[in-house]
């Protein structure tokens, strides 16, 4: 799946201010002349979004951490296929807020299913299309949390309900992950304002893209 | 995962005469004093057959062959672990129509996706929880479509639906199963009469069973 698209990945634990820094990353993006698209898992794609509801349904508390771990390979595979691959093929920027390394920190590591075990049936679901890029946000965990409980207006799901120790299990998780992937994954130290961790980001994109195409 | 059952899947392409011999062994399994459990995915499990519905939807023609694998592996895993594992484990013999075998014939050999790709993502399903016995109901797909045919009493599916040369490769996706897995596989002759098909089936039963006890 040769693409002349170029692929960056926002990863990092709760709180890490993700989405905020990804809405402006888009706006400074765009002046630069980088057309990117934003997208996210399930991304508006109806067969990723059917499986989203049934990894979701609060009544599925009989849920196996396998039977999850594969649904979400499933849904990442769709919205691979349906949208992030079309875009790239279009020779589009494409930002995608979380994509394998989450499913590897967190039903990995996290969970406990073996970063190894989860990577095989991920790599079955994205092929050869690996991230060219990958910006791993970096916040303790403690900070993180405090992040999630002082922002009252953000939505609270399941995994925000959490205990600390699983959140601190996600950070490991990141980390190891990070040491797998030197190369495609730049650590954003997350604990700066949010100017400076835009402005880091934007940075390591463009020395990112740079590299890619010299 | 030891289990003091023990645990046989049922297998062969469409048109082989599963689920008539099935019932007839669950007859007769009865008076031999084997408390025998009939099952096939999703099995009333809730989540399992969530997860078949946004298969099966017709609306889903976007669905990628590495999605709908995945998605077969994931309600595979929740109903071994709600339903096949929890029998097992009260020494029950668990009786399954189709299990990962039709997932390597069909996905992997006859869609093409690669027997060793959907090998991998079905052991993370599976784990160590092999077959001890799969009985492979072998009919030619020529005589197998013939049957289908005739037999307008069945509800008629997609995969019925799929031409000969479909039905022709899930067949050599059987075979080439059958030769990796010798010794857990029995060719079962499905083109005799249909006694004689459930004799053969219950006498392998039986023969399996006594070298696993023994």
């Amino acid at each position: 799946m040769n693409k002349p698209g170029y692929f960056i990945t926002i990863e990092g634990p709760e709180g890490a201010g993700k989405t905020t820094a990804i809405e402006q990353l888009m706006t400074q993006l765009q002046p630069l002349g980088i057309e990117a698209v934003l997208t996210r898992e399930p991304g508006g794609i109806e067969i990723a979004e059917k499986i989203r509801e049934v990894i979701l349904n609060k009544n599925h508390t009989a849920m196996d951490g396998r039977t999850e771990a594969l649904l979400y390979a499933a849904a990442r595979r769709q919205h691979l296929v349906e949208k992030v691959l079309p875009a790239l093929h279009q020779g589009k920027v494409v930002l995608c807020d979380r994509f394998i390394d989450s499913s590897l920190a967190y039903q990995g590591h996290a969970r406990g299913l073996g970063i190894d075990e989860v990577l095989s049936i991920n790599e079955f679901a994205i092929q050869d299309t690996w991230p060219d890029l990958t910006l791993l946000f970096d916040v303790s965990p403690e900070i993180g949390l405090q992040r999630i409980a002082a922002n009252s207006g953000r939505e609270q799901n399941r995994l925000d309900m959490e205990k600390l120790p699983f959140h601190q299990k996600v950070y490991e998780g990141y980390q190891e992950v990070s040491r797998r992937y030197p190369d495609r994954i730049v650590r954003i130290d997350a604990v700066k304002e949010p100017e400076e961790v835009v402005a880091d980001a934007l940075a390591a994109i463009i020395k990112g893209m740079e590299s890619y195409t010299a």
